[in-house]
């Protein structure tokens, strides 16, 4: 499986409108950090997944004939607002797996042109371009699913957005022996924790829960890039921050 | 007052995602023919309104400093879009104008960041941005403002989205004697006509009534786009097709 990371940004992606902190000053210079809505592609042997829809150029990253399916975390804007903009295609019937949430977003259910929604029961496995794909609750402000993918031996356990991890979820994360987590950390270390989201400890908790050979932290906000340009260093053996545009072969 | 229109497409946008008609396929090798979802700014001696929010990178089009208002003209997500990702600035309030509508757009009013929702009556005139601003009601499918602007003797009327114009709406709009008409003209010709929008024949009546020096046409769909590549010409004098970045002195 190839995995890209199209939008590796909290919901305010990075530059933050109007704002000069480092992070978001060096992101309007530098398009390569800046960081968009959650949203990736999983490319295996049979087909190709997306996963949320947070970039708003989504068009231009996938056609509708290559794509097998759609994996929706959750109904949050910044999860599906690329998505609202491929409801016109004239093109079969696309499944969309999604967390039983009955209001959705906007009128995406209403109006969700190619996308077919289904709402998969929480840790029953299914089959999905020629993956099995699992749905395991996460710890979020309204219905989420983080989802564990394996092909052919290769897994991946994909899970934002959270805060921690829900104790079953995490049993099946760690049975599951992934190779690659991707995981929610949307700030820094910070007292109290965050509400709804992983900071960094929060995040690296779930890592010692999980053990993945290796994990990338997305859903990562403004303030923890200017947290990071000041604080080098130091994560545990096997963890790193994720870019937008990031791949990875699994 | 300037006037630059930044979205200029129908909800679906142009190119349409995974259609190879003419106009989407020339609309994805050369980005001028792209169209956005609807936005305008307008410029005026003391202030700047932004007008709809439906390109995603709105936040490269306009800074929170330099923005005066917001006017709204329904909550359909191709017109507000652009707005959910600029809720994060941490700036003073920004006034947003919009129509009576419970419901709004996913979590756009519980979360609106600096934008400060304020409902004006139809037809009662009020101050943003130094410009005396007058909504009336449009015949879409959700409660729809148009837009009567004005600044020392220039005057604009902005009217997306429609189908025809209500009979008061059209004397209004006609006793203001625009300089400028930017009106919905989503179809060609089409029998039956369209439900919530206009085409062409329509849009050609409604400028009939109102009688505008000059008129732009917007919300095009690709349809509309081929349409035009196979029928060129023969528009009413004063009255042509907008572009994505198309700027108009008033």
């Amino acid at each position: 499986m190839k995995l890209t990371l199209l939008g590796t940004g909290a919901a305010s992606g990075v530059p933050v409108w109007g704002c000069e902190c480092i992070a978001c000053a060096a992101a309007r210079k530098n398009p390569a950090l800046r960081r968009c809505g959650s949203c990736a592609l999983l490319q295996g042997r049979q087909g190709t997944l997306l996963i949320d829809g947070g970039v708003p150029d989504l068009a231009d990253h996938v056609s509708p004939a290559s794509l097998s399916a759609l994996l929706v975390t959750h109904f949050h804007v910044d999860h599906v607002l690329g998505l609202f903009a491929l409801r016109w295609a004239e093109t079969g019937k696309i499944p969309a797996y999604a967390p039983n949430d009955e209001v959705g977003c906007a009128d995406l259910y209403k109006h969700s042109g190619p996308f077919e929604f289904r709402r998969p029961a929480a840790f029953e496995p299914f089959e999905a371009a020629g993956m099995r794909i699992t749905p395991v609750p996460l710890a979020h402000s309204r219905p989420t699913y983080g989802y564990l993918i394996e092909e052919s031996g290769a897994r991946l356990a994909y899970l934002t957005d959270t805060k921690g991890l829900p104790p079953e979820t995490a049993r099946r994360c760690r049975e599951f022996a992934p190779e690659l987590l991707v995981l929610d950390c949307s700030y820094p270390p910070q007292n109290p924790p965050p509400r709804n989201h992983n900071d960094l400890p929060l995040a690296l908790d779930c890592v010692a829960q999980v053990q993945p050979a290796r994990t990338l932290l997305v859903h990562i906000s403004h303030k923890l890039d200017v947290w990071l340009a000041q604080n080098p260093g130091d994560l545990p053996q096997g963890v790193e921050f994720a870019r937008d545009g990031m791949q990875y072969e699994l």
